[in-house]
């Protein structure tokens, strides 16, 4: 039983600094990188993709809504053709930086109310798979466990990988409880590290009308942004291993 | 004896339409499109690089200053590594568009401000010259004829080609009429027909120090901004054609 | 019977043009000028408030979402402090030019996908009103003739003005044919002329549930961004005088 | 004696926070509330102009370049005529704010490269202070001791205050050391706290051509953004007061 762990990083903005990513680097096997849109900027994807391979750390690119100021997390009304311009022109733009370190991607995961209207809207869906698919067809999609998004990653050949998020409460439809709700977010950290191993043994249960389906989990989310990500990641991490789930990267 | 003929397209953005860029790419050789930092946004630059392949016209990345509100034309105070990594970003965003669509990238020409100042300060033309060669050492560098870019893309090993404005003003220096003073930019559609076909066959003289230099020079740039670039480019191909000047593209 | 024209205008942003205000203003008695968030720029906002000036024609502030690349007209999912936020942003800033200049605001006019949700949605209506009546409550809110906005800005005691729109298609609840749909943009001016002396005379209807209501107009809205604008400006004002419709502005 | 302490605060964006105000503002007796172009978002002014209300403290507007990526700390190379729009836009933009919450503004303070070029470059400053003036000719300008700044704002008939930086170091033309080379920022609490008592009584020395001036100091700037600003501002608070200087607002 084996498990990748991944984190979004470089999401900080010109003097702005978030995250914690050299503490929490060490913790995770795969890096979601903010491509400019709701977050980072060109010095930053540089720092963290050389960070990454530093770490040997597996690069995906992060990208999201053109709206730093709402961090993305904000809901827009794109046209499919929109969305599909964005991601290429945010994978382009990392994959760039990637390249001239002499690394590679391995995978995308969009980002915040992309990623989570892409859990249920299929034309929004069909247009980051299809985004990702003609950019290069080995590239793995991450996506919400259970979501659309990753039916219509494998809908284009693409290898996708389910998420799921041990620090986050789930509504029954198998989607998050939005941000600023009670229970969206959780704190104790025994908790969170518990999640992570049922998460990896049992996947997650998801209520679609009257029938129940259970799906497995390929990567759990870890957040930097906390101030104790660190204390949390390493939480994780000591859990899993006591109970034997390998660590290990999506594409290893 | 040939000659590029290069275009600035893809300047639109968003609601903005800028340029006549379908009228005007039937008579130019190479296009430079802009990447979503001075102009330009994903939208626009996925159907100007599918305009350029359907009229098999070379493809270049046009990277600029960030800053739309100017249109790159003001200077900025940026260090090398800030510049480099813009650079980077950018070319990388375009060339996603163009790798989806089947192309590849020709070259890259900075824009505005970036441009002008690269011809002279040689830390920023370092900068330029060393983002593009890392990315990929094939591509061709296009700058001002006698600038220290050409000289900066040369050090690292690339191709390089020196450009000329036909319609624009020159200084003693080699350096283009700043935009705004008398003489920046010309009207006449003969007189600007007429210095083509002299840049082709005489090149640009520049005096620096004491010392006045010849440089020849690889492509000339047409203009898409004004109501009839169109009429300017057609007596541009017309002339350099009546005197047995073939136009092609840098890289045939 | 009298009846005030607005065109929306100062929409031009940096190197890019966009609409014929100046042919335009002598046809209308009331502009609303884009503070800087969907377009203008503070060069803009200074011009186009010395143009009405100039004309005598009435300013209001034009707010929208922060949406440059899309105008405005993306739907974005704000909170209601949110949207007060950038509504009082907005209005401030365009004011300041005003001030300056010697004039006053008359009205604020929401734009795009803010002005549709806005006939609607009545918490994000509220937002807007409570920031219009919180700036200055001797402003005069315009809204979509029987929208949610003029009842939320009647609740907090604003004066309100009720607009309709010539040369846009109307749905059965009042609210515009979303642009891009057959019959969201009407191009025959004599159409269009029609359609402002029948606003004028007798409003429009409204179908809620299964009751009809009939909303007078007290504004019509004129485009400037056609290359025809002004013949079509034209035509409605000289329709309106040929009908004894006075044509002037809402605070006169 | 007395001295007035001011603090750059409102400078978080978004989801980004930057700086401590809340723990800053009981020491200071004005703040400078950036204004959305190098810093801040509407929400955070909004928030800022309430703590500094419910603190008693007096706001000004701290207009900067429009360059959030490089946090108005790179040089830009604007027209007087653009510098003075942009000026307006942000004042106007803070004062709708400050004017909602029943506050007013006391004083206007550029920001970063735009406060350090003003300092010498006699059009910019003429171009800011003609601005403030135009607005409100009951605003204090605060600039650099020793400025162009201030010598145009007098110029244009504002009362004027001299600011000094108790924690960065000087060149001996009375310009701050740029920050990045050594001496910029002064970390020892001690040594800060020295040269704001010197500063309050001596003022600060600045040589032109062969000729050195005495300037008197009104204000001093407080920084909020290092993890103990709040122990910085009470050491120089407290040694304030023990050598009886009075901390008092610029327009008290």
């Amino acid at each position: 039983m084996s498990i990748d762990l991944n984190c979004d990083m470089g999401e900080s903005f010109g003097r702005y600094q978030l995250g914690h990513d050299a503490k929490i680097i060490p913790f995770v096997t795969s890096i979601n990188i903010a491509c400019g849109a709701h977050a980072g900027d060109p010095m930053v994807m540089k720092r963290t993709v050389e960070l990454a391979l530093a770490h040997k750390v597996k690069i995906g690119a992060h990208p999201g809504y053109p709206d730093m100021q709402g961090f993305g997390r904000r809901k827009m009304n794109l046209t499919p053709d929109e969305v599909e311009a964005y991601i290429l022109f945010q994978i382009g733009a990392l994959d760039a930086f990637v390249r001239v370190a002499g690394g590679s991607l391995q995978h995308i995961k969009p980002h915040g109310a992309l990623y989570n209207q892409a859990a249920k809207n299929r034309s929004l869906a069909d247009a980051i798979a299809h985004a990702v698919a003609a950019y290069n067809n080995d590239l793995i999609l991450i996506g919400l466990a259970g979501s659309a998004l990753l039916e219509m990653g494998k809908k284009y050949g693409l290898r996708v990988a389910a998420e799921a998020f041990p620090d986050r409460g789930y509504q029954a439809d198998g989607t998050l409880i939005p941000r600023g709700l009670p229970g969206a977010v959780l704190d104790d950290v025994e908790k969170i590290s518990e999640n992570a191993v049922r998460l990896c043994r049992k996947g997650i249960k998801i209520i679609q009308g009257k029938q129940e389906e259970n799906y497995s989990v390929d990567t759990l989310c870890i957040h930097s942004d906390h101030p104790d990500a660190d204390t949390t990641a390493k939480a994780i991490s000591d859990s899993l291993a006591s109970r034997l789930i390998k660590v290990k990267a999506l594409s290893k």
